[in-house]
C-alpha cells in the first residue's frame, strides 16, 4: 500500500482564503492614511494578547502561531486582489498602490510564547514589530489564525481535565463545526489540546490525526429483517482454515442466552452485516430501537458468534439517554454475559458514549458513577459553546521604540504600553510556576534576585519574590521568514509540549468552578512608564 | 481601472479542503459494509432537517444549499485520497476500492427548500435520494454546509429585526470568527440574513458583499503630537482651485469653539492625516482618549477645517461606553457645533457604535433611546454565541421506497419516516402563511380541500383547515447535476428573497422573546405510516 504523509503540516490551515485580503477594510483604509501622512515606516511594534481567560477558568492555550508563520511567509498580492484594492480605495493616488503591492513580511519580527503554552491575560502571545504599514495590514488574520485555535485547544484541555486521563476522547464535531475550515480547525487544535483522534477524515489526511468511527443509526436502520444478510454472513476464521456464519451463531446465541424477548432482528442483520465487515474492529451504535432491550442483546448475540471465528469483540456506543445509568447497566450486563458464556473478556468491552457531551455532563457522569471508556464530543467541543470566542487583541504598543498607550473609559480596556518581556518565575519547592512578571524590553530579571511585582491596576497590590528559576518566555520565531521548523512532527511535539504545559498548573488554577486566578505583574520600571504616559495621553475632563 | 467580479459565486466555500474526505471517518466504514452486504446500491432517501429553531426563537432560515450543490458537482477523489482511503480500512478487499473511487453524484437527486426560505422544524429542508452508498457519504458534508449557513443568516435576521429596518447594520466579526473560513461564511451569511456590509476585504471580492471600515485605535494612537503631520495637511478643494490646509484650519476651529480643555493632540493629529486621505469620507473612531472630553471635540475641529475645502465630515464611531448615553449626547454637541458653525448637516453625522453589541443590547439600545445611526457587530453576530451550532440531522426515512424509521428513548428524536412533500399553506386574509404540513409523496393538497391536520407525536391534537392558497416546498435541484442557475447575482437574489419572506413572518413568531410557535402537522396517511412502523420496530420492553 502506498505510504501517505499529512500534507499540510506547514500550511496548517489549507485554507485557500488565507491571504493579504483576509482583513478588514479598515486595515487598507488606515494604510492609505498612513502612507499620506509618511508614517508607513515607522517601527511599530504590536502586542498580541487577551484581557480574560475564556469559559470562567484561569488559563488558556496559546495555539496557531504555525499557520500565522505560514500566513507571512506566503505574504502576496495576487493580480486580482490588486484589481480588487484598486477599486476599494479609488480615490488613492497611484503611487500609493505600488508601496502596497510591494509589501511582503521580509522585515517583519515576531517573538513569541511557544505553541501550546499555558498563558494568561495580558501577557503578550506575540510580539510583531515592523514597519507600521505592513504591521497593522497584519492584524485581523493574526487575530483570527490565533483566537480560535486558543479558543479550541483551551476548550479541550478542559475537557480532557474533566475526563480523567485514562479516557478515551474522540472529536466528533465536523457537521455542526461553524463552516469547513471551523471544523478542520477544531479537529486539529482539539488534538493539540489533548484529545486522542477525530472522525474527521479530511483532518486525518491533512494533519495526520488518529481517525475513528464505526456506524450510524442509517446504517442499522437500512436493515429491515435477516433476509437481509441471508448468503453474506460468513467470515473467515481469525485463525486456521475455514468459515463461521455470523447469520447462524448470532441466532444460536440469542436462543442460548434469550436476553430479551424484543430484540429488534434488523438491528441484529445490521450487526451481522457490520461485523462481516469489520471482524476484527466490531463495535456498534446500540440505541437505534432500545439499548437494553434490544442493542446490547444483538451486540453479545453477534460478539458470541465472532468468537466462534476467533475474533473478540470490541465494544458498543451508546447515542442517547441516561449515560451512567445505560452504561452501569450494559456493564452489568456484559459481566453476566461473560459469565454465561465463558467469555471473559466481553465483560471488559469498551462502552463509547457520544451524546451532546460537555464539560459539565463529564463531571456529573464522574460524580456518579459510571462504566464509559471513551467519549465522542461534538457539538460542544467544536463550537465552544461555552464561550465561543477568545478575545484576543492586537494593540500598538510602540512606535519608533517610544511607548504607546491606549486608553478608555472601562479601565481594563487600556493597554500596558511599551516593547516588553515576560518572564515566569518558579521557586525551588514546586514546579508549578509562582507568577508572570512583565518586565520592559531593557530590563533583566535573575534568578536570586528580589523583585517587586506591581498589579497591573491597582498600585496598593505589591509583593516581593526571589526566584529560583525564571523562564524567559518569548523567543525570536520569525525574522524576515520563519525560524520554526514546522516539521511533519510539529503537531506532535507541541500536543506533547501542551500536555505537559497543563500537568504544571497548579490544581486550583485548573479547577472548573471559581478557579484561582494566577498572578499577572509587571515589574516597577514598566509600571512607572505606563502611569507616566497615562497621565501625559489620559485629557482631564472638566465637570461642569 | 479594470473591473472585479465575485470569482466564487458558484463555489461559495472557496475552501480547498470541501470534497469527498471532509465527512466522518463512519461514512467510509459504513460504505464498505454496505457494500459487503450487498446493499450499496439500495434506493435510500435521507431528510435535512432540524429538531428545534435556534435563539430560543421560532424560526430559522435556510441557507447553504448552493454550496452543497457545489460540493455534489466535484464530488471526485483525488490519487492522494484514495491512497489515503486505503489506509484508513486496509482490511477491506481490493474490488471495494474499484467502486468507492468510481463513486459521483450522477445519481443523486435532491429536493430542496428555496435558500433564504424561512423554516421550521421538523419539515426537511432538503431531500437527499440515490444509492444508499454514495448518499450516506454525503451526510457529513451536507450538514457542516447547511448547519452554520442557516444559523448565520437566522442570526442576522435576528440582529436586523432588533435593530430595525432604517438602521444601517456592518459585519465586522472576521477576527473572532471560528477560523478563516468560518469569517467568510460569517461574511456571506450575514448578508443573505439582511446585513448591509461587511469588514472582511476578502468577502469583498469573493461575493460581491459591500465592503467597509476606516480606523483603528492603532491608527490614532500612532499619531503624538501636531509635528507628525507638519507640512502634510494640505487638501485639495471639492471643487474649485486651491488647497486647504487642515491643520491650520482644525486649529482655528479649536480656538473658535474650544469644545474642551482636554483634547488630546495626537488624536487630532491623527484625525487630520486621516481626513487628508479621505476628506470625502471622514468618519473617525472617537473613543482612544475620551469621546466626549477629546475624540468627538477633534472630530468637530476637523469636520469644520474640512467644510472649508468642500468636504462633507461622515461622522464618528463610538466602541465604548454607554452608547445609547454617549450617541445622545455626542447628537447633542454635534446639533449645538452645527448651529454655532452654521455648518447643518454636521448635526446629521453618522454615528456608528460597535462594542461586543448583541441582540439584548440593540433591544435595550431601543428601549432606552439612542441616536445611533449605523451598527458594527462582530463575535456576537459571527459566533452566534447566543447558541453557536444548529442541530440539523441526516436522517434516512426510506430503503427502497420502503419507509424506515429510527426510534429513541427520547421521543422528539424519533423520525418521521418514508419520502414526503411538505405545503405551506395560506388563508385569502393574510398574508402570514398557516401552517406548514408534511404528507406522504404520493398525497397531493388542494385549495378549498378539507384537510385534517396532526400533530407529529401528540394524537390527541389534530386540526382542520382549507386552504385558500397552497405552496410546495420543495423543487428538484439537483439530479445528476445542479439544477440550480447560480449565477453572479444568486446572492443578490436569495438575500432578497430572504427580507421578503421574513416580512411574512407573523410577529409573534418572531419576537425576540416568548415567540408563539409555527404549527407544523403531518396528514393522515403520514400519520398512520408512522405510527405503523413505530408499532412494527419498536421493541416492547418486559419489565422485571
Amino acid at each position: 500500500a502506498p505510504t501517505v504523509t499529512p500534507t499540510c503540516m506547514k500550511h496548517f490551515t489549507g485554507d485557500s482564503f488565507v491571504g493579504p485580503l483576509l482583513t478588514d477594510s479598515y486595515q487598507f483604509t488606515m494604510a492609505y492614511a498612513y502612507w499620506k501622512a509618511g508614517k508607513h515606516d515607522d517601527a511599530a511594534s504590536f502586542d498580541v494578547f487577551f484581557r480574560k481567560n475564556p469559559f470562567g477558568g484561569e488559563y488558556t492555550i496559546f495555539a496557531g502561531l504555525s499557520e500565522v508563520l505560514t500566513f507571512l511567509e506566503e505574504y502576496k498580492f495576487t493580480a486580482e486582489q490588486q484589481a480588487f484594492l484598486r477599486t476599494l480605495i479609488p480615490q488613492a493616488e497611484p503611487e500609493f498602490f505600488d508601496y502596497l503591492f510591494s509589501l511582503d513580511c521580509s522585515q517583519v519580527k515576531i517573538r513569541s510564547i511557544r505553541e501550546g503554552s499555558v498563558v494568561f491575560p495580558r501577557v503578550p502571545l506575540m510580539i510583531v514589530s515592523g514597519p507600521l504599514g505592513i504591521v497593522q495590514l497584519l492584524e485581523t488574520t493574526i487575530l483570527n489564525l490565533v483566537n480560535y485555535p486558543s479558543l479550541m485547544a483551551t476548550n479541550a484541555s478542559r475537557f480532557r481535565r474533566a475526563a480523567g486521563a485514562g479516557k478515551g476522547l474522540l472529536e466528533f464535531g465536523l457537521r455542526r463545526a461553524q463552516g469547513p475550515n471551523g471544523g478542520m480547525s477544531a479537529s486539529l487544535y482539539a488534538h493539540l489540546g489533548g484529545f486522542d483522534a477525530t472522525s474527521n477524515v479530511c483532518a486525518g489526511l491533512t494533519y495526520g490525526i488518529p481517525v475513528r468511527g464505526t456506524q450510524a443509526h442509517s446504517f442499522v436502520t437500512s436493515f429491515s429483517s435477516l433476509n437481509d444478510v441471508a448468503g453474506k454472513s460468513m467470515v473467515k476464521r481469525a485463525e486456521g482454515q475455514g468459515s463461521v456464519d455470523l447469520h447462524q451463531e448470532a441466532v444460536a446465541a440469542r436462543d442460548m442466552l434469550q436476553l430479551s424477548s424484543a430484540s429488534n432482528e434488523g438491528e441484529l442483520a445490521s450487526f451481522i452485516a457490520y461485523a462481516v465487515a469489520y471482524p476484527h474492529a466490531f463495535l456498534t451504535l446500540v440505541d437505534t430501537y432500545d439499548t437494553l432491550s434490544s442493542g446490547l442483546p444483538n451486540f453479545i448475540y453477534v460478539a458470541v458468534a465472532l468468537e466462534k471465528a476467533g475474533f473478540k469483540a470490541a465494544g458498543i456506543r451508546l447515542d442517547s439517554g441516561d449515560l451512567a445509568y445505560l452504561s452501569l447497566e450494559c456493564r452489568r450486563v456484559l459481566k453476566e454475559a461473560a459469565l454465561k458464556t465463558g467469555i471473559a473478556h466481553l465483560e471488559h468491552s469498551t462502552i463509547v458514549a457520544s451524546n451532546d457531551i460537555n464539560e459539565e455532563v463529564l463531571s456529573s457522569l464522574n460524580e456518579h458513577g459510571h462504566s464509559i471508556d471513551t467519549f465522542g464530543i461534538g457539538t460542544h467541543l467544536v463550537t465552544c459553546q461555552k464561550q465561543p470566542a477568545l478575545g484576543c487583541v492586537y494593540k500598538l504598543v510602540a512606535l519608533n521604540h517610544k511607548p504607546r498607550i491606549k486608553l478608555s473609559q472601562e479601565s481594563e480596556k487600556v493597554t500596558i504600553p511599551g516593547e516588553k518581556k515576560c518572564f515566569r518565575l518558579y521557586s525551588n519547592t514546586s514546579e508549578h510556576p509562582l507568577v508572570d512578571l512583565l518586565t520592559r524590553v531593557d530590563e533583566t530579571v535573575e534568578v536570586g534576585q528580589r523583585i517587586l511585582l506591581n498589579h497591573v491596576f491597582d498600585s496598593a497590590k505589591r509583593a516581593f519574590i526571589v526566584p529560583d528559576r525564571v523562564e524567559e518566555l518569548h523567543s525570536l520565531v520569525f525574522d524576515g521568514k520563519s525560524l520554526l521548523n514546522i516539521t511533519p512532527s510539529y503537531l506532535k511535539e507541541a500536543r506533547a509540549y501542551c500536555i505537559e504545559q497543563i500537568s504544571h498548573i497548579r490544581p486550583d488554577h485548573a479547577r472548573r468552578l471559581n478557579p484561582t486566578p494566577f498572578k499577572v505583574s509587571i515589574s516597577t520600571a514598566l509600571h512607572q512608564q505606563m502611569k507616566a504616559l497615562w497621565e501625559e495621553e489620559a485629557p482631564i475632563v472638566e465637570l461642569k
